[in-house]
C-alpha cells in the first residue's frame, strides 16, 4: 500500500506528516510559515521541504498515493486554489494544487483547515471511524466540520459554520455582522466577554471579579481555572458557556443525529468539566432518542488532527 | 429502463404510483388504510392492490426494478421493518419488506415518510435534483428530511428531527418532553397556540382576537387569512412564527449550507407570504456567505412528494 503525506498549513507553522494508508504517522516535521511578501514563499517552501524529506528518507514519488493539505482561507476543493487567507497574507488567488503537483510530482488534494481537522478526528481520533461525526473547534474563533453518511459535508461550499449558529437572538454582535452567534460566547474571547459582562452584575465575593476589576489579564483559562476552584462568578460564566454550546450541539444533533460530537481547540483544554457541562444542556435540548445515542467527546489528536485529516483527503479521492 | 413503484403509507390512505426510471408518474391510485385489528390488513391490502394493478395494466414483475415505500413510525431501513406507527395501530414489529417481497416478487425498500417526502422534493420538486436539500414539513407536527452531498441523511437513525430544533429555551413544553421545540410554535397547532397567547396581551382591535374570545374554531389558516387581510394581531402572530422558522432554517443552513430549503406541509399553504417572512429572519440568522446562496422555496409536489420520493428509494439502492 502506498503512503500518504499530510500538510497542515497555519499562520505560524506548516506541519507535515508521512503516514501509512491506514493512518499511522511514520514521520512528522514542521517549518515556519513565511508570510512575508504576500506569502509568496509559502508554497515553494512546502515543495522544498517535502522533496528534501523524501530524499532524506530514501522515498520516491511512486511510494505515495498523494498529498493532502488543510488551509485557512476560502478553499476551492475542485480547482485546488485558495483565496482570502489573511493570516498567510494570501489576498489573491493561489494556485496551490497546480504548483505543488508540478513541484513534487505527487497528486494533491486540499480542503479548509476545520474540515481537515474534522476528518482527522473522525478517522483516527475521538470519532473512531464512524461515518457520522461532527467536529467543533473552540479557539480564537469557533469552527467545525461535518462528516455525514461517510462524506465530508461542503454543501454549496461553506457547510460547517458552527461558530455562526445563532444561540441568542438578543445576544452580542458578531464579526460576521449578525447577532448572537455561538462564536461570540464560546470562543476564547467569547468566554472572557461573558465573564466581563456577568462580573458587572455580580455582587458576591469572587477572585475572577477581582482580577477583572483590577485590570489583570483574564483569559478563558483564567475563567475555567477559577471555576474549578469553586469561584461562584466563574462557575456562572462557565455554566452560561456550557448552555450555549449545549444548545448548539443539541440542535446540530437534532438535524444530523451524529454518533459523536467531538469538541477540540484551545478552549477544550477545560477537559471533562466542559464535556459534563455541555452534556447537561445537550440533554435538555436534544430530542430524546438522540440524546441517548449521540456521544459528546473531547478531541483526541490535538495538533496532529490537521496532518492526519489532510492525509485522509487522499484516501477520499482515491 | 425498468419502472418503479412508489407507495406512500398514511393513516387514512395508501397512495401508489408507477413511475419511469426518470421519475415521470405514469399511473396513480390509492386505497383506504384499514387500521382495524391492529392494522394487520394493511400489508396484505397493499400487496393485493399492487398485483391487481399490474394485471390491469398488463405489466410483469420483470418490468420493475423495485418498490419503494414511505411509512410513519420507526423504520429500520436495513431490515425493512416498522414499529410504533400509532396512526396505523402498528404497535408491534411489522416485517414489511419480507411480506411485500414475498407477496409481489419485487424488490422492496422503505424509509420514514418525512425522509421519503424530502427525497421526492429533492429529486423532482423544488430541490431540482440538487445534492444538498433540506425539507421541512409543517403539518400537525413539524418534520423533515436532509439530503446532503447526494445522500439521504439518517445518522444513527433519527436525523432530520427538525421539529425538535430548540428555538426558544424558555418556550412552550413539547410532547417530546423538552421545552421550546420548533414544533411547539410552527406546527398547525403551534401557530394557534401563538395566536391564543399573543391575543391575551393584545389590547387593540382584531378580528382574530374576537374569534378567539368568542370561542370560535381558530386554525392556522384562520390566522394566516386574517394576517393577509391586515389584522394586526394576526400579523404579529405570523411574524413570530416566521422568526422561529427563520431561526431554525438559518441554523440548519449554517451547519449544512444547502442549495435549497424546501418548506411543505399543510401550513405552507400560506404560500409566498410564508417564504418572504421566513427569508426576512433567515437573512438575520444565516452566515453572510450562506444567506446569499441558500434559497428558501415552497414545496412543489404536494401530495405526490411521498410516492415520487418512495420510488426514488429504489434508485438509491440500485
Amino acid at each position: 500500500m502506498k503512503k500518504l503525506i499530510g500538510v497542515d498549513l497555519g499562520g505560524t507553522t506548516v506541519k507535515f506528516a508521512i503516514l501509512t494508508a491506514e493512518g499511522e504517522v511514520q514521520q512528522k516535521w514542521s517549518i515556519e510559515t513565511d508570510i512575508q511578501n504576500e506569502g509568496k514563499n509559502i508554497i515553494p517552501n512546502i515543495i522544498k521541504s517535502i522533496n528534501h524529506r523524501l530524499d532524506m528518507y530514501g522515498l520516491l514519488v511512486d511510494d505515495f498515493s498523494g498529498i493532502g493539505m488543510g488551509s485557512p482561507g476560502s478553499v476551492d476543493i475542485n480547482k485546488g486554489t485558495v483565496i482570502g487567507a489573511y493570516n498567510l497574507n494570501w489576498r489573491t488567488l493561489q494556485l496551490v494544487k497546480e504548483q505543488i503537483e508540478e513541484g513534487t510530482g505527487i497528486s494533491f488534494y486540499i480542503d479548509n483547515d476545520a474540515n481537515v481537522a474534522a476528518l482527522g478526528e473522525q478517522w483516527k481520533g475521538a470519532g473512531e471511524g464512524s461515518g457520522n461525526v461532527v467536529f467543533v473547534t473552540l479557539g480564537t474563533g469557533v469552527g467545525g466540520g461535518i462528516v455525514s453518511e461517510g462524506n465530508l459535508v461542503h454543501g454549496v461550499g461553506a457547510a460547517g459554520e458552527i461558530g455562526h449558529i445563532n444561540v441568542d437572538p438578543s445576544g452580542y454582535e458578531c464579526t460576521c455582522g449578525n447577532v448572537g452567534c455561538l462564536e461570540t460566547v464560546a470562543s476564547a474571547t467569547g468566554v472572557v466577554r461573558l465573564a466581563r459582562d456577568l462580573s458587572k452584575e455580580y455582587a458576591g465575593d469572587s477572585k475572577l471579579k477581582w482580577f477583572i476589576d483590577d485590570g489583570q489579564e483574564v483569559t478563558a483559562k483564567t475563567v475555567f481555572d477559577q471555576a474549578k476552584k469553586g469561584d461562584q462568578l466563574a462557575e456562572m460564566v462557565v455554566d452560561k458557556f456550557h448552555s450555549y454550546l449545549g444548545l448548539a450541539c443539541g440542535n446540530i444533533a437534532n438535524v444530523l443525529h451524529p454518533e459523536t460530537i467531538v469538541i477540540g481547540g484551545g478552549v477544550s483544554a477545560a477537559g471533562e468539566m466542559l464535556i459534563n457541562g455541555v452534556e447537561k444542556y445537550f440533554n435538555k435540548y436534544a430530542f430524546p432518542p438522540i440524546k441517548t445515542s449521540t456521544k459528546i467527546k473531547l478531541a483526541k489528536l490535538g495538533n496532529d488532527a490537521g496532518v492526519i485529516g489532510a492525509a485522509s483527503l487522499v484516501k477520499i479521492h482515491e
